[in-house]
């Protein structure tokens, strides 16, 4: 029973190893911000672009560090995982990087743009199709032929740990913040940004904002358990995938509040995104500018960090042209 | 004649004074880098995002020097200029920022975007046909209505020495550069550029960039003295216009060469930076890559700035999609 192992939760001490070892693999990404979003929001907003990492997304902070922490003997036989994107093209981009092998099950569906830069990188592709139980019986078939070491997207704390630099960057970066939103999927990013600030900056309030077509986090958050959904359908792919046990914990435990959106709204955060900030930011980043301009008493005059995700688009099918 | 009036140069500390005078008004511009966009030039690249200006355009420099230095009485009847898009924007964003009146003559096929951001930070549009003898005979009564202060787009020493603080910043930001290239239309940005490296870092070698289909610096430089179309055509809406006496100068005592490149190049080459570096950036930004690209072997294993001049974009009518 997954529900009586120990959940061995990473801490504090594991961003800060995370940092010093990712660090030669990362950027350490610009914040970004706009008088014109500030205006709108009547808060002052401060958006860390992961977009702006090599691969495109935050998820180069928990794939590096899960590859680089392995001793060379665990290396020899690569890595695999299932992704619906940013994390294969991240964990394909660490192992080409570590010269190790790399093997990902990815959706049928998910973007172009993604499986190609997943071959750019060096890494194998495995499809399977866009749902959960899919995923997983393709994958355990991978695990068997390869005996590769499994880096799970978001349920693996050195996936967290990873995931919890990006805030310890964001308060180095920017004082007095009130507050952090980031979307939420399967809670990777916004556990390690519970891990690091719960810790660090206690009094920042972390909120998560996500699809209403696909949102089971929201609904576990209020029923106090995980639900999981098989195949939801939303025009943000990155956050399709449910909460698992060490995420949950961390969301549970640390999260304010989540706040969803519907597609329309996701579009039009993006594109005014894209027209404002004038970054290329994927659907799967736009739920925290959606909810938060939902959400503008809740916000009004403090200072607000909006973690951008990623920026990994298919330039030939925008989901504002026609 | 206008050949024997002084050309009022701007000098280096003008470029200083222009530096502390819109520090409050404009962003230092983050520099982005690309391993993917490195390996494939074999060269190392860095991009001065000036894009993520409030106004979206390296313009706003300029734009800030000229307003902020005018004196009280001068600024009564407000400022007036004529251009194809950003320098418009950025003029009425320090006009605003001042509070003082602005009014902008625009080519009516000027991209929506642009109008609806003079509009936004209080300039007021007089539209005229998108040929540079309309724009310069409506202008004329627009500045006997006015009674407003001239600023030219590029042709004028504060705005010059306004633009001549990106290179300023970049050289501050990126150690040991061997060159810098910029897209050409009348040559603001260039001849601030010049100014800026000729003084602090000559050994710097700087290249202009410019559309096959509005070449008109191309020629120029090649014949040794301005040559001027009076309406060419090409995507890169921000690079029709021809050069000035001011910028001549620049050009023709400190430019090394300038490149020319395809519409098609320049579409790919602006794709391919929104892909990789994933920023929102204007076609007129794009024959820097597109040029590089084409001449490698002249800057095989050199440290290249490039100068990323804009990112205000009609996201509704993209090049590549048809």
């Amino acid at each position: 029973m997954e529900d009586a192992t120990p959940l061995n939760l990473p801490v504090w001490d594991d961003v800060v190893a995370a940092h010093a070892r990712i660090k030669p693999h990362i950027n350490r990404t610009h914040v970004l911000r706009s008088d014109y979003l500030d205006d709108l929001m009547g808060a002052e907003l401060f958006f860390k672009c992961e977009n702006f990492q090599e691969a495109g997304a935050f998820k180069a902070r928990g794939a590096c560090n899960a590859v680089f922490g392995l001793s060379d003997e665990q290396a020899k036989a690569g890595v695999a995982t299932h992704s619906s994107g940013n994390h294969g093209l991240s964990l394909s981009y660490a192992a080409g990087r570590r010269g190790i092998p790399c093997t990902v099950v990815m959706p049928h569906t998910a973007p172009q743009a993604k499986k190609d830069q997943v071959r750019y990188y060096g890494g194998r592709i495995v499809e399977c199709e866009p749902s959960t139980s899919s995923r997983e019986a393709v994958f355990a078939g991978v695990l068997e032929e390869t005996g590769a070491e499994f880096v799970h997207p978001y349920n693996d704390p050195r996936v967290i740990a990873g995931q919890g630099t990006c805030s310890k960057e964001l308060i180095e970066q920017v004082e007095g913040l009130d507050a952090v939103i980031a979307p939420i999927g399967g809670g990777g990013m916004i556990s390690g940004t519970c891990l690091t600030l719960s810790t660090v900056a206690p009094a920042v309030e972390i909120f998560a904002a996500e699809p209403e077509q696909a949102d089971d986090a929201y609904r576990s958050f209020k029923a106090g358990h995980i639900i999981a959904d098989d195949a939801p359908v939303t025009i943000a792919d990155g956050l399709k995938v449910p909460l698992k046990e060490r995420t949950w914990h961390f969301v549970s435990n640390f999260v304010t509040d989540i706040f969803t959106c519907s597609e329309d709204e996701i579009v039009d955060a993006m594109k005014l995104t894209w027209k404002r900030l004038r970054i290329v930011m994927e659907p799967s980043c736009a739920p925290p500018l959606a909810t938060l301009l939902k959400n503008k008493d809740r916000f009004a005059g403090k200072r607000v960090g909006v973690i951008v995700t990623g920026g990994n688009v298919d330039l030939d099918t925008l989901p504002w042209m026609s």
